[in-house]
């Protein structure tokens, strides 16, 4: 079995590139990272869903975006709530975190490097996060080429393979694809800004993709939303 | 002025690209990593060289990549002395540390974006770090086409400049730029094993390149090193 390095955010859509990992035939090994992002029960998800998932190993990383600020998700300004879809997808929401993925990618190069692992995979997706440049697949494809050449193994032009396998799925099929798979969305969040109880707020753009999805599927969405009572 | 940010290691060639890109007609500002570095006398020469710069900005951020291992600079590996150039350059040093110039450059583009700033300075060198795989030019490059789709300006394929102006020169040559551009030296560090005092080891593989270049240079190097006294 080969290893792989899967960025694991504790959401719907790396719980499930989590399990498509496995389901490649992957040994996978988990990276989580607190980033100073406001809702840091995500972390708290990663470990469960980690656990569940008896990844080999799990890395939580501490890096703190904050210094730079430049993010709703990082700083004070509000999370939008009750937007409309199409105002969701137009221009870089507020939620855009400066070179997020950019910074996430790196960093599982470099643990990618020293597991001597073959992949790394991230769950990015273009068509909800259509606003998003570094969930585009022009980006991934240049972060290959880039990759390709930063390593010990970049000496010869080579470097782990970036696979994105959700990039050109809708929520409801990535959703019927973790339920194939036998993925627990239970142990998942998605919300942008959750309550101090940690249930999810269901009206800022992720929750709103994250019901919509489960409405399209035809699933029931086993998290707990506010006003679904303690 | 337009804004630039400038990868600040703390040692002679970073503090010369600082110089180089204040000649450029750029604000300045720093960026430093601490990193689980052994030599953590970096960070502190890094402060002295941007508050004798004057730059705009400087920040100096935590991440540990010995959360991987993968290197004898954040490891516990010895560092290797007294080694010929002809050793040095062959294969990948153990001082490499996995991704590292991948990581400061995506950080670097995180801030670049926040700032607005043009323009990211990074002080790599293919000719003395030949055994590197992220301080060749194609990496280099690479690294720009990412960038320039990976954030907001990405949408429309722009990012910043990446600039590594002294990518193709010698140490002598480098020394020389930065004493024609006013460069105090004796704020740099350079060794990868300082003793207590600060006191470079004048044996490994970084020590014995700045010594060979202040020589070439006929530039007496103004730090000091074991056996130079207290």
């Amino acid at each position: 079995m080969s290893r792989a390095v899967v960025l694991l955010s504790g959401g719907l859509d790396s719980t499930t590139t989590l399990a498509v990992a496995r389901r490649d035939g992957h040994t996978p090994y988990a990276m989580t990272f607190r980033y100073g992002q406001r809702h840091a029960i995500e972390v708290d998800a990663a470990r469960r869903v980690a656990g569940a998932a008896k990844v080999a190993d799990h890395v939580i990383v501490d890096i703190d975006l904050r210094t730079f600020g430049g993010s709703a998700l990082t700083g004070n300004a509000n999370i939008p709530k009750d937007r409309s879809a199409e105002s969701m997808s137009s221009g870089v929401p507020i939620t855009y975190v400066p070179a997020r993925n950019t910074i996430f990618l790196s960093f599982a190069l470099a643990w990618a490097e020293v597991l001597d692992a073959g992949d790394i995979y991230i769950g990015v997706n273009a068509l909800d996060y259509s606003g998003y440049p570094d969930c585009r697949p022009e980006f991934i494809a240049a972060y290959q080429r880039m990759a390709d050449l930063a390593t010990r193994a970049g000496v010869e032009g080579k470097g782990p393979h970036i696979r994105s396998p959700l990039i050109d799925m809708t929520k409801a099929e990535i959703i019927r694809l973790g339920q194939s798979l036998g993925v627990d969305y239970s142990l998942t969040t998605s919300c942008y800004d959750p309550d101090s109880h940690g249930r999810a707020c269901g009206r800022c753009d992720s929750c709103k993709l994250r019901l919509k999805g489960f409405s399209e599927a035809g699933v029931s969405d086993p998290i707990r939303y506010v006003g679904d009572g303690p």
